[in-house]
């Protein structure tokens, strides 16, 4: 009888213990969680408190009891696990409502303890005002300030994926908000070009958003509101209420009711630190990609754990759900005799921005950079479903590819509509290493309220072919403002959409169906910069000016990327 | 300088002509059309004819005077190619606004002449209330048959895309509709079992579905209407009205007051076929992968050929706008000195249905039977996002593949959300040759307003897995009908689920919470066929069951499968 011991009961924990039952209904399986809770909705909390779920019961996926009764796996909640003998094989568990220790043996151990919220120690930070935000009991403590200090401003610290959502959760409340991020952008999974999108949103939504500055410190001043318990209030309802005042490294300051601390988590290895188990550079567990730790019979997953990744094949740090649900279920899987290995991880991830999805798969252009990979780039914006149909929408996609090979290194992608799908394409294309050139010949689904004959996909793929297959030369959007004198910008737009958008100071404009008439107005002995609206005409330009013997570039993405790379 | 004639000026013709001119400024590029509008939106048709679009001019993607101006092309309308001479390597063209005859020679002649709809000879069918769909004059006559005659019955004849797609835009103007279909099923593309839920839904909009029987005979009673040039009407207002009578070759007969008649295409051949070209044995003109017919100086795209199959490497026929499109432009490639080469045809297709999207890509169950291939299947209904977030839908996936390699043969979905964004994830991965064992691995987004921590896709790779690790061992609703004495049927759902939804006949209810408390209910000597709503507490309660020694099989796609089969 294999006896398993798990510790954390959410993502990666209960996939485990699920999928360990199912494989033998003898084995012995315990899962402590410190927490009250086991296999909740955790990336649901933000819509809960911004009232999209309405039902807070629907985030509590599973209970103890109904882990009993389905898989007979025995769940300690409030029972935390605080020390593992790796010799004895045992670990030694604290009940956290009564204080008592006991100590349990294994055969296997699965840590998923996940990852915690960083805190930085910032002055004055550690008041009843400020919260992060990872468990339920979190979520719950900001619903009971949102209630007894009724903020009319929220600011939140972190423009990632919980930051985004906290922001838009409180903008739906009515409560006006600001966003602090210390980067240049938000949502750096994608490249700062791409998250001007998602700047220009925010901002169309009337948040204070303030890029590039840091919270310095915070300054709070309570006023204390005291149950009414002749008034048949509870002591439960007594709340430090008042306010903040927030000083930002830019010399700014302002009041505000309530703060969400977003910048970060970090992997929670206190455990397998002070077993001696191999920690990665980075600070994660090391695992290899049997799932298993320095230790084989400890086994880790989920947030806590470094991986490979898919594209480098270095280690990795990804705090994503897929992931850890995956990566649970291979564990036990291997706890159990089977030989599964987890294949890499790619950071697939998608966040919804108010109207807009942004999203992104691989590697992106910073990232790259940094490893020193050579590597070219397409922009396309192209509409989400046949434009005649109603509802299409600008889908703005980013490609990143090999200039010799083709191969992927990573795709992004903002818009309104269709974006998980067109990103999900790119990240099945690149687990199985297609090129961007194959990416031309995907058969996608098309009806007019879906798709186009020409997807977005393989439009971004004839750009990329075309860049390699030498038929066209690239600017791109960060090499316009440094042209030099022997380059001329011409605009091939109509001139009402030069008036309507703007254009490029110093552009000369011929339209693109006058330009076969007008080349002679063009220099031979200059390299004609050619953008149009989003790259598609600018291609037919450059086309008819190389085959009639100029020296062109076209601008990627056109106007578009490089008007939304300045927001 | 080459010079190139285009026969048909839709989708193939238009893309080449497009291409061809970006790599050649002094190529000599003729397009001819037969019909009065080129780069028509042929797919937008019935929406236009329903009100979903609204503007008839949206339909219209390019004009002759257009396609002059940015691609310096030649387009003829009303211009018939009528003959080709292959020694002399030029056509005879028609004109036909004014009857003359005139011929223009070719270095390389494409051909993309498109598709026909087939009219079968049934008695009175040409009447001026009998309609088929295919172009702007087409449909300019429907909306006129319907202006003028003031249906309050429409009938639809064929279940395909167009047939269903005019039966809806009947059914949003008000019409009471009937929907004719000799097979048993509509869309063919998909299984008759997963066309079940597409007949549910017809069937709820109230519209008269009629499977299984064909038309056999037209009855029209004409009522002159004659424009009243007093009162200002035009003479083009004069109309033949009236009604028709239907006769079905299963005795029934009923009156109606437009008739569509959409029961497929047959490839547009004559002109290859008078011109000796080789065609293939399903009736289209044969290609090579260069897609250069028998002649080396003739290509041929689009409707009207035959191509590779993706999965089988055989011929056949798919009238679709995807592959036309890059059909087109990829003979533009090869004619002009490229060597590009076409990758075969999966068919990915996608209909919407009311509020339904049914699509598939690859090879269908039918299909694979009819060739004798070896194949395994597997059905998953799950949410399209995060149940807990709002507008979660229900996604019935099915998934084909060889039972010992895993190779993906093809899939099908049927649901109201997310259904593009399925099969065109499983037509990259069939396409990049991916296995289903692959599928566990791949990384798709995930927020609960997109996805799930484990996508459909996921889960019905891990049951795929299951079945070909021998860790499942299924049954199919097929064969629940015809079960054994040596075998029993267990349900697993709760007792208020079977009131809900009912159950199948002879069915032991042992709840799977209960199954390991109850377990000593159950026989030994029998196999246990298991099943539950959709297959996953059958699962579970399939692992409990066989590893505590009993016999086994799980209804794979649960009640719900067996269900939507019998709609």
């Amino acid at each position: 009888m294999t006896k398993i011991l798990i510790v954390g009961g959410v993502a990666g924990g209960a996939s485990a213990a699920a999928r360990a039952r199912r494989l033998s209904e003898d084995a012995d399986i315990i899962m402590f969680e410190r927490g009250e809770f086991v296999s909740f909705a955790n990336c649901g909390l933000p819509y809960h408190i911004g009232g999209d779920i309405t039902d807070r019961s629907k985030l509590l996926l599973q209970t103890p009891e109904s882990f009993l009764a389905r898989f007979n796996v025995d769940v300690r909640v409030m029972n935390e696990v605080t020390a593992i003998d790796r010799q004895a094989k045992s670990v030694t568990v604290k009940n956290l409502l009564d204080g008592s220790e006991y100590s349990e043996t294994y055969d296997f151990l699965l840590l998923s303890p996940g990852a915690a919220p960083v805190i930085p120690p910032i002055p004055g930070i550690d008041n009843p005002l400020t919260h992060s935000l990872r468990n339920i009991p979190d979520m719950d403590k900001i619903l009971k300030t949102i209630e007894m200090n009724k903020p009319e401003h929220a600011t939140v610290v972190g423009g990632g994926f919980i930051g985004l959502e906290m922001m838009e959760a409180f903008h739906q409340l009515g409560i006006k908000t600001t966003l602090v991020e210390m980067a240049d952008q938000v949502m750096t999974p994608v490249d700062r070009e791409m998250a001007g999108f998602v700047h220009q949103e925010i901002q169309d939504k009337g948040i204070d958003l303030r890029l590039g500055v840091a919270l310095e410190s915070v300054d709070y001043t309570p006023s204390q509101s005291v149950a009414n318990e002749d008034a048949g209030e509870s002591a439960a309802h007594q709340h430090l209420c008042g306010d903040l005042n927030l000083q930002l490294n830019n010399g700014d300051s302002f009041s505000t009711d309530i703060l969400i601390m977003a910048i970060g988590v970090r992997p929670e290895t206190t455990l397998a630190v002070e077993a001696g188990l191999k920690i990665g550079d980075l600070g994660g567990i090391y695992t290899n990609e049997s799932m298993q730790t320095s230790d084989p019979s400890i086994y880790a997953v989920g947030d806590a754990i470094e991986e490979q990744d898919f594209v480098t094949g270095k280690q990795t740090l990804v705090p994503l759900a897929g992931p850890a649900n995956r990566q649970g279920r291979m564990a036990a899987d291997n706890m159990l005799g089977r030989s599964e290995t987890y294949q890499g991880t790619q950071g697939t991830a998608i966040c919804k921005v108010f109207e807009l999805a942004v999203a992104s798969t691989g590697k992106n252009e910073k990232q790259l950079k940094r490893e020193g990979v050579d590597y070219e780039k397409v922009y396309v914006h192209t509409a989400s479903h046949a434009s005649y149909y109603p509802g299409a929408e600008t889908v703005s996609l980013k490609l990143m590819f090999a200039p010799d090979s083709g191969k992927i290194f990573g795709a992004q992608a903002v818009g309104k509509d269709g974006i998980d799908k067109r990103i999900d394409v790119m990240a099945v294309a690149q687990r199985a290493g297609m090129t961007v050139q194959q990416l031309q010949h995907l058969e996608l689904t098309y009806a007019p309220p879906y798709g186009s004959a020409k997807d977005v996909i393989n439009q971004a793929a004839f750009v990329a072919s075309n860049i390699i297959k030498g038929d066209a030369t690239p600017i791109h959007f960060d090499e316009i403002d440094s042209l030099s004198e022997d380059q001329l910008l011409l605009d091939v737009r109509n001139p009402g959409e030069l008036e309507a958008a703007g254009y490029l100071e110093g552009a000369v404009n011929i339209p693109v169906d006058q330009l076969r008439q007008r080349m002679n107005e063009l220099p031979k002995d200059k390299e004609i910069i050619i953008y149009c609206a989003v790259g598609l005409r600018g291609n037919v330009a450059y086309r008819q000016l190389v085959n009639n013997g100029f020296k062109a570039r076209n601008l990627i993405g056109g106007y578009r990327t490089y008007t939304f790379a300045q927001k």
